[in-house]
């Protein structure tokens, strides 16, 4: 529990990374990303497959290329989309020194960690920049809301077979600890669109759970526990960002989706 | 020979297709998606990786609703690439009967298969919609000319681990033809951009190679000769199409990057 309260500590340096968001943001999604996708292929080498990390770095920059010259025409995305696969896959002409695992990994690495965390740029440029916050209190305030429920109120196992320790009532209590937030929140920043904010807590609570159970199942048929030890008793970056990588996406396509079209 | 002759033949009513264009085009590369997906996903059974085949239908139906109601803007592709990542990663939370594989062959087997023969259907609705011959020139008439080139000159092996049979000759030989083909139905059709045929046909040329090469690596690494039995005697959909697959993204971002810029 004091290493769960010391590590939100650690992640003060990234709220000034939020509040400042334009370039700032930029340049560190990008290393975030780059050092996230890093984790990931580490993780593989224990079941044998070797995802091409020099590739993913190529496509790393390339994608933040499109976000920064590509304007917002949907060519640019879709070409990357293709480069990244095409690259991945030739990469299999080593024939005999390359599995098909060693291709789909990158491939999976590139859209996983790369693709997912990019859209944490997306959202501050939109015209609800200030919802970058809703997509780490979401992450962040389900995982320590789910903490706490669970640690008083946990009787009954989620998904013993992918995480032993969580509860339906931690669950629970995550999700509710995310609207709660995320209400606060709109309440005091965003009053003209806080019931977004609070349909944006519901399902952030859920999916960062996805988010979180999502890293646990590739830690655990990777055999490793944590995915690496940047910050020593606290776990890598993908440790600490696994929910950020799904409820980025989820707040950017909320805003472009379904607040575009309802405002 | 006769067989390749043959399996020309049997492409008449897909001349059709093409000459038809619009929706037929549109449902018909639907189709030719899903059963080349099927193949494709079959394929790793051998490698005991079992993709979800049912995933990759729903992915396929939703790109294709982009495409008609998802207008030209880049959030709902994107959200597109988010969602599948996100669905075949999800397919992993049962545990125990689910490898990373499995997922990882079911995102590869949509980009590589759904995603890239999209492209034709794009294809079809740019202002130079009756480029979407040159997908198929240069498809086919690279791997027919490659052929008779390596018949007849064939001497060096290209790459002997991959495709034993190939030569630099018939590569070469590919290459021109595809050239002297897009040449000529720049001439006839689009003599205004005769040279981005031209240009089309040298790059077609030699990406018509990879996405032969490519499947051949899949087909090798999965220990099956072809993809299929559709047609008997000339495989699998995939097998017949494994380079449209490439020449079809390739002709897209041709005319959408680089003559949209300079027309």
């Amino acid at each position: 529990m004091k290493t769960r309260v010391l590590s939100g500590l650690i992640m003060l340096p990234l709220l000034v990374i939020l509040y400042l968001g334009g370039y700032v943001l930029f340049a560190a999604c990008l290393v975030i990303g780059i050092m996230g996708v890093r984790e990931f292929y580490n993780g593989f080498r224990a079941m044998d497959v070797r995802p091409n990390f020099a590739v993913a770095c190529v496509a790393a920059v390339a994608l933040y290329a499109v976000g920064l010259f590509g304007g917002d025409s949907a060519e640019w995305y879709m070409a990357w989309f293709f480069g990244v696969t095409v690259v991945s896959l030739l990469c299999l002409f080593n024939i005999e020194h390359r599995k098909l695992e060693d291709a789909m990994a990158t491939i999976t690495g590139i859209f996983y960690v790369i693709f997912f965390s990019f859209h944490v740029t997306l959202v501050d440029r939109t015209e609800y920049g200030l919802m970058i916050w809703l997509i780490v209190i979401t992450a962040f305030g389900t995982d320590i809301m789910a903490y706490f429920s669970g640690y008083l109120l946990g009787k009954h196992k989620l998904c013993p077979h992918i995480s032993p320790k969580k509860t339906i009532e931690g669950s629970i209590g995550g999700i509710l600890g995310s609207v709660v937030l995320s209400g606060v929140f709109g309440y005091i920043f965003m009053p003209d669109v806080l019931v977004h904010c609070l349909i944006i807590g519901l399902l952030g609570g859920v999916i960062s759970q996805l988010g979180d159970l999502t890293a646990s199942v590739f830690k655990r048929k990777m055999g490793i526990k944590d995915y690496g030890n940047l910050i020593p008793g606290h776990g890598g970056i993908l440790d600490r960002f696994d929910s950020v990588l799904f409820t980025g996406p989820m707040v950017y396509y909320y805003i472009v989706l379904v607040m575009g079209h309802i405002s």
